[in-house]
């Protein structure tokens, strides 16, 4: 086999992250994930735009256009989900790639992973960037117990009582709480745990992770109060803990 | 600068991941952490036999006489955590490096990332494998909502009422429930799981992750008691979900 041959890769559905931002591949994915990726053909992709885009950084000689997508997003039928394996079904490998991250975890993919699961086709997960473990290594919060809880209700009075039941978790619980938020709403979502915590819960934020702009800083609600920060758009992660 | 030239790195507290078994580096880690890691003089180790030895596999040119090497393990004390980070406040980088998988996350770490974090110090977490977050991927289960629970109590009737517990959480928060065990209580493990919870209720196996014995497995609890599987000494990760 040539040095640049394509390898042939074991029938699974392979687990692909995507980068967390704008950064070079070779930053946060293995080697080994591109290895991977030039010898799969089926990608199923929450969006195929930025999938293409993604294979190209991965890989700038790929060609597209011999590649199939399949969408899967939240608009996807449980029927149609079951019909994107068939490929893998008949020995195909296939790949799952997210808009941001590691497939399955805070994203959609999952659905398709369990139906995998349930016809006993093999499922291979690769490294990659997960936001919500780089945000709890850096905040020195409890990593023996923590859980994640997705995005938080929206509406002020929901979310705040939704806050007091993390913080009581945490001191209940001895667990890490973590959560995040649309980016436009991340001043909103800092003046609510401002506000619902005690002083001396310990918050930290982790914001724009990988990326040059990568911000990840731990102090108490009391410290926070005087010093509020400025995240603007950038993707971030919130934990809360003693 | 020439192409081999060691870089000068920012200081930081580098949070450095290492490999959930025998395999390659390039497998499962990013070429930037070998690019960070041979511009790291001083290391805060688990083992630092190990923590050696890991080096050695990431870039084999590296001279490990040339490197200070700190223990951080239960047995550390307090007050010589502080201490560790000397060299970081006088603006040499360092690395923290676990036994296996990412630092800080269900392994010791957190601690001396806390003081970091107290003293204003950058921390950087890198991107390496998380036997949770891979374990996650492949289940199938929640990723929206999943909490990590580490080990479970030892003695089986204070086992038998945690796992109800959280079999509880899977069903009332609609969360993913993970926690692990020590590789030669597996069995014990797995027939306790398949005595606390309900038939209808999934179990994950995440068996090996990473290396040629992965095993990523989902049934239901009634479909296990049928075909028990013997996972021997293999580091294992568990999870349930309805």
């Amino acid at each position: 086999m040539g040095r640049n041959a394509v390898r042939t890769i074991a029938p699974a559905l392979y687990l692909i992250p995507s980068l967390l931002g704008e950064i070079p591949v070779e930053q946060v994915l293995p080697q080994y994930n591109r290895d991977l990726i030039i010898g799969i053909r089926h990608f199923i992709v929450e969006d195929v735009r930025t999938a293409r885009r993604f294979l190209k950084q991965v890989e700038g000689s790929i060609d597209i256009e011999q590649l199939t997508f399949y969408t899967l997003n939240k608009h996807t039928k449980p029927d149609e989900l079951a019909g994107m394996l068939v490929p893998l079904e008949q020995g195909e490998p296939m790949g799952v790639i997210s808009e941001a991250g590691c497939p399955a975890v805070a994203d959609p993919g999952s659905d398709v992973v369990a139906i995998a699961q349930r016809k006993g086709l093999r499922v291979v997960p690769l490294v990659g960037p997960s936001s919500i473990i780089l945000a709890l290594m850096g905040s020195g919060f409890n990593g023996q117990s923590f859980a994640f809880n997705g995005y938080l209700p929206i509406e002020q009075e929901e979310r705040i009582k939704a806050l007091k039941k993390l913080e009581w978790k945490v001191y209940n619980e001895d667990q890490t709480q973590i959560f995040m938020e649309t980016p436009y709403r991340n001043g909103k979502m800092i003046a609510d745990i401002l506000k619902a915590c005690k002083p001396q819960t310990r918050l930290c934020i982790a914001s724009g992770l990988t990326t040059p702009d990568e911000y990840i800083r731990t102090l108490t609600i009391k410290q926070w109060k005087e010093q509020i920060p400025e995240l603007g758009k950038v993707p971030s992660i919130f934990l809360i803990y003693k």
